[in-house]
């Protein structure tokens, strides 16, 4: 699976994978896969049926050279890294803060690739009243959850491993379902998680 | 002035400014007038103050070109409109959603540069329970002001001119008022307009 950094937009991989590689990025093998594409078409479906209204933050983008006799083209930049997380939005009132992420592991979900801001950021969505939580992908189990972020803060800050166990997910996260449209009923696990108490 | 797209780092401002028109950039003229930047001053202030965790959206960019001999080097990209707003985040529990807008003009505000997008998205915002509203800094009166995004949707739907007379926001808005740090108390006049009531 080729692995895009977050944010390119719709258009800029159909026009990448005409040239080259449409087979791989659109065969059914990667079918339901890219759940950064699944969260975004789920937000449209969600915010479409007026049930919420949650965005995908952009990812920065630190520019080096614009240049302006071709009417700003940007010709020198760099991704950088999100220091907040990568969606939130406003659901029945409450602000709504998440970070999604895949893993290709079986058994548990590695915190090697979330950040300390990003953590520091999280904590205080937490103390000012917003809901915060991961979408974590299984991919080689074919599941995803919602897991509340205090679990992954307190692992990330005190756990022994940098990991959290598959175990926690099944006790503590709550499974989002697939379909077609929405592709994740995410917001049934928000619900679910925050709302049904 | 020289007017940036929206969303370069202070790095990058910095790294252009060293070689041709620093003087330009950091000018007496020019202070407090960058109303961005300001904010996100202010947003820093109050986020180490622990008062809120309102963040900027970085500035959506089409990626057309990217260079993976170099480490990820974009050499082909175009800045895109913000279908969203620039800024949100969380406040007292509740989503906070805005729009920072400066004008030239002394007698009313210009809503030409503010997209249909920009005012759909108010209105979901509105319609789920988040507060929204926009920040107008009137750069020949040296006054800023916070209004309501109702007034401004309803002038954009409704109205016979395209513009927000300042009467308007003498009436109905908050002015915001300077300060060193923050720059700008704009959490003051979130109180004021949707807390103190």
């Amino acid at each position: 699976m080729i692995k895009y950094p977050n944010g390119l937009t719709y258009n800029s991989k159909e026009k990448k994978n005409k040239k080259s590689n449409i087979e791989i990025s659109f065969s059914s093998a990667n079918r339901g896969m890219n759940l950064e594409e699944d969260i975004n078409f789920s937000n449209e479906y969600y915010k479409e049926k007026d049930i919420c209204v949650i965005t995908k933050r952009p990812t920065p983008i630190n520019i080096v050279k614009v240049d302006y006799s071709k009417g700003a083209k940007i010709i020198d930049a760099y991704f950088e890294k999100q220091s907040t997380t990568d969606y939130n939005g406003v659901y029945k009132g409450k602000y709504i803060d998440f970070e999604a992420k895949n893993t290709k592991n079986k058994t548990s979900f590695p915190l090697s690739n979330i950040t300390k801001h990003q953590i520091e950021h999280l904590k205080l969505v937490n103390k000012h009243g917003g809901i915060s939580f991961f979408i974590i992908q299984f991919e080689s189990l074919d599941k995803i959850f919602l897991l509340d972020s205090k679990f992954v803060i307190e692992q990330y800050e005190h756990g022994e491993r940098k990991s959290i166990p598959l175990d926690t997910f099944f006790k503590f996260g709550f499974e989002i379902k697939r379909g077609f449209n929405p592709r994740l009923y995410y917001i049934d696990a928000i619900d679910e998680a925050y709302f049904e108490q």
